[in-house]
């Protein structure tokens, strides 16, 4: 059976009697996952001969080592992988520099690439798509959204018959586990300091908490589902530290709750593209993300919305991903591919929005914002106060109907002014369900 | 932009400077949503060219045929399909007599086929898959199972790397239409009535009633997850309609609902696999799945659980799977393939069970069914009565710890002989919740 197996892998691969060597570049929580799931499954016709990291002696003797073959050469010369005869290189140290400059060599040396580098992707995704079509390699990154959830394979392969006209979800899991966590009652400060000890979290939260390790994923998926190319740097995103626990107890009393929701959706040449603390209704699937869960919805002009979650994060879901594009490649099969093309982004959105006051309460305070929204022609929906708060220190919420997120920030420049205001207001989007209806 | 992307598909299909011509057999809903998705996306490098139909003068003067080039030939000959030059075929028709011998005729003849028919793939899959690696030409069949929800180009490409240990989910729409309308109150028979006349459901609903559609899509999922090749014949089936109100009553005290499971696991060489109501905690996925929608949860190894949802049937969402797969065999993107085995099938799990009984009340009837299961080792973890109902037709529940189906169906065939029961005890499985625990 395995010898027919193999067989079969190598006719696919077009490469008969032979092995595809395969190298790993980094040897941390996903690499050695990657070691341990390749030595537990022995796929037919794939071989690992390369590992390299920085300081290899410690890894070469580290426990993790034991689950790869004696015959793996183990460097810290990135040359060595280069100049070898490997013919896929699986990237997993992350960063733009100076992994970037390795990858064009081994692209231009004729080895395909597969990587789970969101960064790197998502800045450098087209130009290093572009260098590995014309040395006919593959330049393979499933693993770089939502890691063992199979998005990306699922969109390139299952839905480019649609036209998806928009995506929104979950992929930043410790953005999800705080506010997760934050939802069953604990603080932003303790849930965060909790993260950061059980490894979920890095010491400087930023990337993870303000949106930036969301925002690249985000472009990468716009890419693949709405065939936009954005420019990471020109997306709005906004952080999910100023989200407090009273935010959490009015989003329950709007029957919702918040997560951190990354969506993009085309209109025309323009894609509306946007990372930041939403109000999610717990009635869509993005609210039944829970922990460092993963989720996206996919919602195509034919199909509808189309949900795909699981473990976005940890070692061995995105070794996962990682080996099943490791597969792919070694047998030559290719993604679809359907022409990209550049769009302009703009974070605005027209959706209701959630407003959060805290002010040193005063007559006139209310109709002052209400007055405020009606000059620039926002509509007011609810206006929420929870009692047992100070009077001087006085946290209430105004929510809108739906308008441009723009609209609302004109008004709240001009209340920011005033002096009972004691924080800067909080505005979030509110996500609102719109699926197709149900068919036979 | 067109002319360049053209020329991308053209370099990947291999066919330089030649556009794939597309047959279309069978104009219905799915055949005329295909022909309008075509019609709006415009593909570039695809062609239709033919459409095949039985009584064709019919569909050719529908006002679905508006959306159809004038350019193509419509015909009801199959021959006129199969002695033409088209380059892929795609099956709409459903059944496997005659179309195995159709589809045959044309992987033979050197023609690709893309197909939505879950029988013919769960029967004869396999062998067709031979034919068409001998003709190295391609078969594909996303649409079997799940509509526009890409749960089998998500397996195949995203999760080929994982070892899949366990799949379960809700593949048919109409059972789930039917089940959660009855958890909302309604009755079976009622529901039953509203979904033929909205067309989800036949005049002879056995097909999906009695689990009979849903065995076939569990079939196919398990080979292309599991990698194991079941006879369908051999998976055991459980009606849904004898499930009543008061089940979703005892259910809801259970925090439960009911659903059409498809579940398959594997064990060494035996799978496990078996489609019925069952009890589904309302914590799990699998019980977010409301209406027509499908749902399938795959566990695997090292990933952890993954579910994939959305519309599982309708005309658009399954136009959407086969204009995916499509394209992938336009483009000459083959699916990872590994190896399957033939698996024998049992339709025993370990599992807690529900037990609902009707009974002519009298003393010493929880006494004898309790020794009933006490007698084949089965430890019972409640007893639940409602009150309210008469004491000559009592329905009364029993659910048992985790054991094995057919150490409870030992204890029912003697308790069914008592006097006092009224009717056949009803015996669902009940699904437990066991994911990896979450990780950062």
């Amino acid at each position: 059976m395995v010898t027919k197996s193999k067989k079969q892998l190598q006719a696919k691969s077009g490469k008969a009697n032979r092995v595809v060597k395969v190298a790993l570049l980094g040897f941390g929580t996903v690499g050695s996952s990657v070691a341990a799931v390749l030595a537990a499954s022995r796929f037919p016709g794939i071989q690992l001969t390369h590992i390299f990291n920085r300081d290899v002696e410690r890894k070469r003797t580290s426990p993790a080592a034991k689950r790869v073959p004696g015959t793996v050469v183990w460097t810290d010369n990135i040359d060595v992988i280069l100049k070898s005869n490997v013919d896929i290189v699986i990237e997993l140290i992350g960063g733009i520099n100076p992994v970037e400059g390795w990858l064009r060599k081994a692209l231009a040396s004729g080895k395909s690439v597969v990587t789970a580098n969101k960064q790197l992707i998502a800045y450098r995704g087209a130009s290093l798509g572009k260098l590995a079509a014309k040395h006919n390699v593959q330049l393979v990154h499933g693993a770089a959204v939502a890691g063992g959830v199979p998005v990306i394979p699922g969109i390139l392969q299952g839905l480019c018959g649609d036209q998806v006209a928009r995506l929104s979800g979950i992929v930043n899991g410790t953005c999800n586990y705080i506010l997760s966590r934050m939802e069953a009652g604990a603080d932003y400060a303790t849930v965060l300091a909790d993260a950061q000890q059980l490894g979920y979290a890095e010491a400087d939260p930023s990337a993870d908490v303000d949106g930036y390790d969301a925002r690249a994923k985000l472009c990468i998926l716009s890419r693949i589902a709405l065939h936009a190319e954005l420019d990471p740097d020109a997306v709005t995103t906004q952080t999910i530290s100023t989200i407090e626990a009273i935010d959490f107890s009015y989003a329950k009393e709007l029957n919702c709750t918040i997560r951190q929701v990354s969506r993009a959706q085309v209109e025309g040449t323009l894609v509306h593209a946007r990372v930041a603390p939403m109000l999610v209704p717990l009635a869509s699937p993005i609210a039944w993300s829970h922990g460092t869960q993963n989720m996206v919805v996919v919602s195509g002009r034919f199909g509808g919305d189309v949900v795909f979650s699981g473990h976005g994060a940890g070692g061995e879901p995105t070794a996962v991903a990682v080996v099943s594009d490791l597969l792919a490649v070694a047998q030559g099969s290719r993604p679809v591919q359907l022409p990209v093309r550049k769009r302009k982004v703009t974070g605005e959105f027209m959706a209701p929005h959630y407003l959060r006051f805290v002010v040193d309460d005063k007559p006139g305070i209310v109709s002052a914002i209400s007055g405020a929204l009606a000059k620039v022609g926002a509509n007011i929906d609810s206006i929420l106060q929870r009692p047992g708060y100070p009077k001087h220190r006085l946290p209430f919420v105004v929510t809108t109907e739906p308008c441009l997120t723009s609209t609302i920030e004109r008004a709240l420049a001009s209340l920011a002014k005033l002096d009972c205001m004691l924080e800067r207001p909080l505005c979030l989007q509110m996500l609102q369900i719109d699926d197709k209806p149900d068919e036979p």
